[in-house]
Parts: C-alpha cells; sequence; structure tokens
C-alpha cells in the first residue's frame, strides 16, 4: 500500500530540518519504505480538508490505505512496530525503546518547546530577554540528566532504534542555540544520528522542496 | 509475575491525583492487574538507587520481572499492549488509540505543563502575571481544536481506550483554572473519565496514601 505523509509547502525553518515531517522521512528511510509527499500551505492546514485528518491542524499526516495518523510519535511508532530496522526483536529491549521515545518527546522535548515558545511567540515582549535564562537552565537540567544516562555509549540502550531516532530529532532543535555542545557526549550522540545514512536521505528530501524556487 | 510500580511517598499535589503515579494505577485498574507500591522520598528520588531505574529522577517507575521502565506513557502503552481493555482488537484502531495517546502526552500537556512551571517555578518574577494570559491562550487554542474533534461523543475515537485515560489524566490538570469548563463537552469527557470504577480506585489509592498521617 503506498505510503502518503504531509509537509509543509514552505517549512518556516527555511529546510533546516526541524519541521516535524523530517522525523517520519527519517523513520520511513530507516525502515526503507517509499513514500509520498502532499505538501500542504498554512492557509491549507487550517482548512476542512485538511482539519479532518488533522484536528490540531499540523503537520505531518500519514496515510497508508484505511489507515489515517497524525501526532509524529504515533507515526514513527506505527511504521516501527510494521517495517524492521527501528525496534528491537527482544519484547524487553522493544519496551525500552519505546519508552526512549516517550522520554524524547514528553520529557525533553517540552523545556525546548518553551524555548521556541519564548523566543517566537514572546520574542517582543518586555519579559522576554530576563527570562530566557531560566527556560534554559530547566533545558540544562534535563540534558545533564541524560548526559549522565548516555555516557560514552553509542546510542540510549545498545543500538539504534526509534527511541535514538525520537531523542536526536528532539535535540536537534537545540543545534543553533550552543546549549547541546556544552554537553559533548550529546552533540556527538546528535552527530552519529546525522551521519546515518537514512537521516541524510531524509534531510536532503525536505531541504529539496524548501530550497526549490 | 508482580508489578511494581513507584510513587511520591508525599504528592506535592497533596493527594488531587495530579501524580502521573495516578496514570499508570488507573491504567493497571482498567486491566484488572494487582500491583505493589514502593513509594520514594524527594530526596531518594534524586540518589543512585532511583537514578539507575529513572535517570530524570522521577516517578513513577514500572518493574516486572526484568523488565524496569520509566515515563508513563511508556508504561501505559506497555500496559496496554499486554493486558486487555485498553486498545481496541482492530489493527488501525488500535493505531488511532496510541496516537491520542502521543497526542494527549506531546499537543495538549506541552501548554498545560507551562502554565504548572509559571505558577510554580516563575510564579514569584515580575512577569509572571502579564504572562499567565498568554499561556491560557495557548492552553485554549488547543482545547478547543480538540473541542470541535469530541463534538458530542463520549469518547476520541468510539470506545474507551489508552488513549482517552491519557487525554483525561492531562486535561484534569487544568480543573483548578476554570479553564476547562470553557469547553463544556471537555469538562463532561473528564467527568466521564473520572466516573469509570478503575479510575476512582486508582484515585482512592493515591489518596489513602496522601492522606495518611
Amino acid at each position: 500500500m503506498t505510503i502518503t505523509i504531509t509537509a509543509f509547502e514552505r517549512s518556516p525553518d527555511g529546510g533546516r530540518g526541524l519541521a516535524r515531517d523530517t522525523r517520519v522521512r527519517w523513520a520511513l528511510e530507516e525502515a526503507g519504505q517509499p513514500y509520498q509527499v502532499r505538501l500542504v500551505s498554512f492557509q491549507a492546514m487550517k482548512e476542512p480538508a485538511h482539519l479532518a485528518l488533522h484536528p490540531f491542524g499540523q503537520i505531518p499526516t500519514y496515510e497508508e490505505g484505511d489507515l489515517v495518523l497524525f501526532e509524529t510519535g504515533s507515526i514513527v511508532l506505527h511504521i516501527a512496530q510494521h517495517y524492521p530496522g527501528l525496534l528491537p526483536d527482544d519484547a524487553n529491549a522493544r519496551a525500552r525503546a519505546i519508552m526512549w521515545m516517550f522520554a524524547a518527546l514528553n520529557t525533553v522535548e517540552p523545556p525546548i518547546l518553551e524555548l521556541t515558545t519564548a523566543k517566537i511567540h514572546e520574542g517582543d515582549r518586555p519579559w522576554t530577554q530576563a527570562r530566557l535564562p531560566l527556560v534554559e537552565e530547566r533545558i540544562r537540567a534535563r540534558l545533564a540528566q541524560l548526559s549522565r544516562h548516555l555516557g560514552d555509549a553509542a546510542w540510549l540502550d545498545s543500538a539504534f532504534s526509534a527511541g535514538d531516532l525520537m531523542m536526536v530529532s528532539v535535540l536537534l532543535r537545540l543545534k543553533s542555540s550552543g546549549i547541546l555542545d556544552e554537553f559533548p557526549n550529546l552533540a556527538a550522540y546528535v552527530s552519529r544520528g546525522e551521519a546515518r545514512p537514512a537521516y541524510k536521505r531524509a534531510f536532503a528530501a525536505q531541504l529539496a522542496i524548501n530550497k526549490r524556487d
């Protein structure tokens, strides 16, 4: 069955790969599954046809036969559970890989999203300059714990998994902030993710859309 | 195999059921699985023995034989995938139930957590009173979309699932703010969750710990 995902017609990040379709593209590339992309404008995202697929009016969505999914975490998990390459065979190791997906999305990403929100949605507010160090400290607290867990391991739980795919994707949001470089083992971890051929193909595919005329 | 979870020795919410062990207790009650609870103090949560189970030093954790999990979403998903009562049989409906778990944790909860953070960690800052309306508007924007999707349905995707368990648990955080009451169908949805016998048992179990002498 054909897999179709949606992506921004023009990503707000101009092709830096931070839009969430990159995470889904990466998962599909790791799993070796071809996919089609339907581009959606900001206006179309808020219209009934797209809202019928995604009630929160965002991208990506995932269509495969009768199945329609939104929410990046659930799409990546679906791909990981149905195609090889993203989850270990051992049942306990599989549960732990999924655990790291949730940890990326629900423990590590929320303080990082606060930084994005502070800069984009509150950038012109009088308190933002004074407030940013507090937001950054909350990110550092999480990264310190993650860095301690990772130590000098290559991946979060022995072999690369969907948990690493999600954690690397979340940490990539920090690249321009400089915070990541304060934790050399995490910076190296992110670089290992970016060096994977599947990530490179996913990044190139989203870049091709965002750099076209 | 015995299931053991961890919970706060004293929950910061004094037993209102908002600590995340309530979500896991609720899932175990829906699945009809007995469990043991090991209480952890704030100090013990930051010590090596607990950090070996949970690198972010939080509760709950989940131990079952050789399996150790942290991260509430992954624990609830593990319970849902291994015991009956929390996921539909149909493969597509199952994927959608899991999708709603991720939507609860990664789309609806982050702006709600921002409100908690603003009140608890920035409550004494000079900007907080001026900033709170912006944080609340971001929550309302999400709830309006969720409310539109739910309409007059009882649950998010036909039958009650782990997706509803997680969404109700996330929305319960808003109960004291008054924001939930602005969306009568969501308030009724949360009440439907609270009325479930399994939720009542989970709530009572955490309350018993937090109200003891």
